[in-house]
C-alpha cells in the first residue's frame, strides 16, 4: 500500500469559508470578497480576449503585469514575483528560505494559512499572543528567536494594523526573514505599506493580493515584493505556469483603473462604518478594523456566536465562525453592499442577536 | 543575510519553451499547444460570465468539473482531483507520497519537470534509459527498486507510447506508486488510457491535462485520477484555491463539446502525418509519435539541429531544442496548422536543412 507522508496524515487542512450551493440566492460575507463587480476595464479585457488567451501557455514571468507593478510601487521589476494568490507565495517562501524544523513566529490570532502551509513543509509555527484587545507589538515576535516572522498587516481575522515605523523598528533589530502580508492594506485610510522598505532591508518580503480591494478573488493572483536576491530564489522554486493567462490580463486591466479601485474601497469603508455603528447600537462589541471585514462579539444575554452563525446560515447568510480560543465567542463578518448589511442586521434581529 | 534553501540554490529550474515577444508575428511550435482556437462553447462561456466569476473565490473542490469528469471516465468524483495544470499535481504527489531521498524512476528521456519538481522536494530521480529507438519497457523502471515510477504515456519529447497491457503488467509486479501522465493520450488513435485501472490498482495515479487536445494551456488546469485514498491525501496537501474560476468554467464548457475536441485532434493528427511525410522526404529522420509533436533529426550533411533552431528563431519560428544527451542532435516540433507547417518547411529549406 502506498504510504502517505506523515506530514499530510497529520495535517489539519486550511478551512476556507463555505460556499453557497450554486443556484442559491445567498449573502456571502465569509471570505472577505469585494461585493462590487470587477472594474469595467477588466470586464472589457476579458470579453475581448479572454478566451483567445487560454490557448497558449501563460507568460511564466508575468512580464507585463510586473512592469505595471514596478511602476506603481517604484521598485524594479526584478523585485516583484507574481503567484497564484499570495497563498502560493507563502508556501513558496517557506520552501525557499526555511529548513525543516525552523521556526516562524506569527501573532495569535492570525490568518490560518500560515500554519497550514508551514505544517506541509515541516516548519514550526510559534504563536505569539496579541494583547487583550488583539493589539500586536511587532517586536514581541522576535522574542522566541525564530528564523522568520510573519505579520498580516492589517491582521486577520481581527482587522487591526501596526504602523510602518513599528515594522521598521523590528527590521532594525531582527536579522531573520520578515514577511508582511498586506492583503488588506488598501482599506487602511493612511497608507502604512512597507513596500518602500524592501529597498533598504534585504530580509523583508511584502505580500500583496488582487483578491481584496481589486475584487479578483476568483483570478488567483498575488505578488511578493522583496530584495531581488530573495525574489530570484523564489522564482527559481515556483511552479512555472501557476498564474493563468486570464488572471494576468485581469490584474493588468485592474491596474489601469485606479479610480475604480479607490471608489470601491471608499464605498466599502463607508458601509463598514455604518454597519459597525448599527451593530454596536444593538449591543455587539466590534473590534477596530481597517479592512473589509470586522470581528464582533454578540451581546452576552442572547444566543452565542455559534448559534447566530447557524441561524444566519439557515437564511443563506454566510459569515465566518472560528472554533478557536479567543475567537469562538465572535463572528467575522465581511463588508458587503449596504443592502446586504441591512438584510444581515434584520436577520440578526430576527435571530434574537 | 537570509539563507536560501540549499535545494533552491542547487536547482536547475525547468526550462520552458521561449515565448515570442508580444506584438511579434511568430509561429509557435515549441510548447505543444493546440494551433486551433478553443471551442466556441468555451468562448461563449467566458464571454457571458468570465469577468463575473473573478469576484468570488473559486470552488476549491472544482465540484462541477469533477462531476463532469466523473461521468466522462466512469469513476467516482472522489477519485478525481483538479489542479493548476498537471504540473501542480506532480509536485503534490511527490509531497504526498514520497519522503526525502526516496527514489522515483523515470525513462530517459522524458518530460523534464519530473526531475525539477523532485529536486525541489529532495526526492531522487533514477533515469532508466529507453532503447536506441526511444522505446520503453515499463518493467525496466521497477528494476532499481524505486519508491515510485512515472511514465509519460505517450512519452515526451519522443512521442512514443506503451500499451495499457504493458502498464498493467508493471502494476502486477510493482507495489510502489505508479504515475501515468496521459497529457497526450487524446492523440493516440486507439485509446490506451489506464484510467480504468485506477479502480483495481490502489497504487496507480493517472494525470490528465486540458492543455493539449482541449487547447486550454493558458487556463492551467489538469487532474489526477486514482484510488480515493490517494486522492484524499493529495486534496489535503494542495493549495486551496489553485484552480482559478475561469479555468474551471472553461474546462467544464470544453467537456460539453467533445465533437469539437475530436475534430481538433483529427485535424492535428492529419497535419502531423502530412508534415512527417514532407519532412522525411527532405532527408530528416522522424521518430514515430502519437502526439501533437514530433522529434526529428536533420540530415547529417546540413546544419546541426542547434543551428537550425537558431535560424528558425531568426525568422520568428519557435521550435524546441534540448541541449541534452541523445536529444541535442534533434528538434522537437509541435504540430501547428497546415499553413504554419508549410511555412516551417519553406524556412527549413531556406535554412539549408
Amino acid at each position: 500500500m502506498v504510504q502517505i507522508h506523515p506530514r499530510i496524515e497529520r495535517l489539519q487542512p486550511y478551512a476556507a469559508g463555505t460556499r453557497p450551493d450554486p443556484g442559491i440566492a445567498a449573502i456571502k460575507l465569509n471570505q472577505n470578497e469585494s461585493p462590487y463587480p470587477v472594474s469595467p476595464k477588466v470586464e472589457q479585457a476579458i470579453r475581448s480576449s479572454g478566451a483567445e488567451l487560454l490557448r497558449e501557455y501563460p507568460d511564466s514571468g508575468c512580464g507585463r503585469l510586473r512592469a505595471a507593478l514596478s511602476e506603481l510601487h517604484g521598485v524594479p521589476a526584478g523585485a516583484i514575483l507574481c503567484g497564484n494568490g499570495s497563498s502560493e507565495l507563502i508556501t513558496l517562501l517557506y520552501k525557499s528560505f526555511l529548513c525543516e524544523n525552523d521556526t516562524v513566529a506569527v501573532p495569535d490570532p492570525t490568518f490560518g494559512l500560515y500554519a497550514t502551509a508551514a505544517a506541509l513543509v515541516g516548519v514550526k509555527i510559534v504563536s505569539v499572543p496579541t494583547d487583550d484587545d488583539f493589539r500586536l507589538e511587532p517586536g514581541k515576535l522576535a522574542e522566541p528567536s525564530p528564523q522568520a516572522i510573519i505579520i498580516a498587516n492589517p491582521n486577520a481575522p481581527t482587522g487591526l494594523y501596526v504602523e510602518a515605523e513599528q515594522i521598521e523598528r523590528l527590521l532594525n533589530d531582527f536579522r531573520g526573514l520578515v514577511v508582511v502580508d498586506e492583503a488588506y492594506i488598501d482599506f487602511v485610510p493612511e497608507g502604512t505599506s512597507v513596500i518602500g522598505l524592501t529597498k533598504r532591508y534585504s530580509n523583508l518580503i511584502v505580500l500583496r493580493t488582487f483578491s481584496k480591494a481589486y475584487g479578483l478573488s476568483g483570478a488567483r493572483i498575488g505578488y511578493a515584493v522583496a530584495d531581488e536576491r530573495l525574489i530570484a530564489a523564489m522564482a527559481k522554486g515556483r511552479e512555472t505556469f501557476s498564474v493563468n493567462a486570464v488572471a494576468q490580463l485581469a490584474a493588468e486591466a485592474a491596474l489601469t483603473d485606479p479610480a475604480y479601485t479607490s471608489l470601491t474601497v471608499e464605498r466599502i469603508n463607508r458601509t463598514h462604518e455604518a454597519f459597525r455603528a448599527a451593530l454596536t447600537d444593538t449591543g455587539w462589541r466590534a473590534w477596530p478594523s481597517f479592512t473589509n471585514f470586522l470581528l464582533a462579539t454578540p451581546p452576552s444575554d442572547g444566543p452565542t456566536a455559534q448559534e447566530i452563525y447557524q441561524r444566519l446560515l439557515d437564511r443563506h447568510i454566510y459569515v465566518r465562525y472560528f472554533d478557536a480560543p479567543r475567537l469562538s465567542d465572535k463572528l467575522r463578518i465581511s463588508i458587503g453592499t449596504d443592502t446586504e448589511m441591512k438584510t444581515l442586521l434584520e436577520a440578526l434581529s430576527d435571530a434574537g442577536a
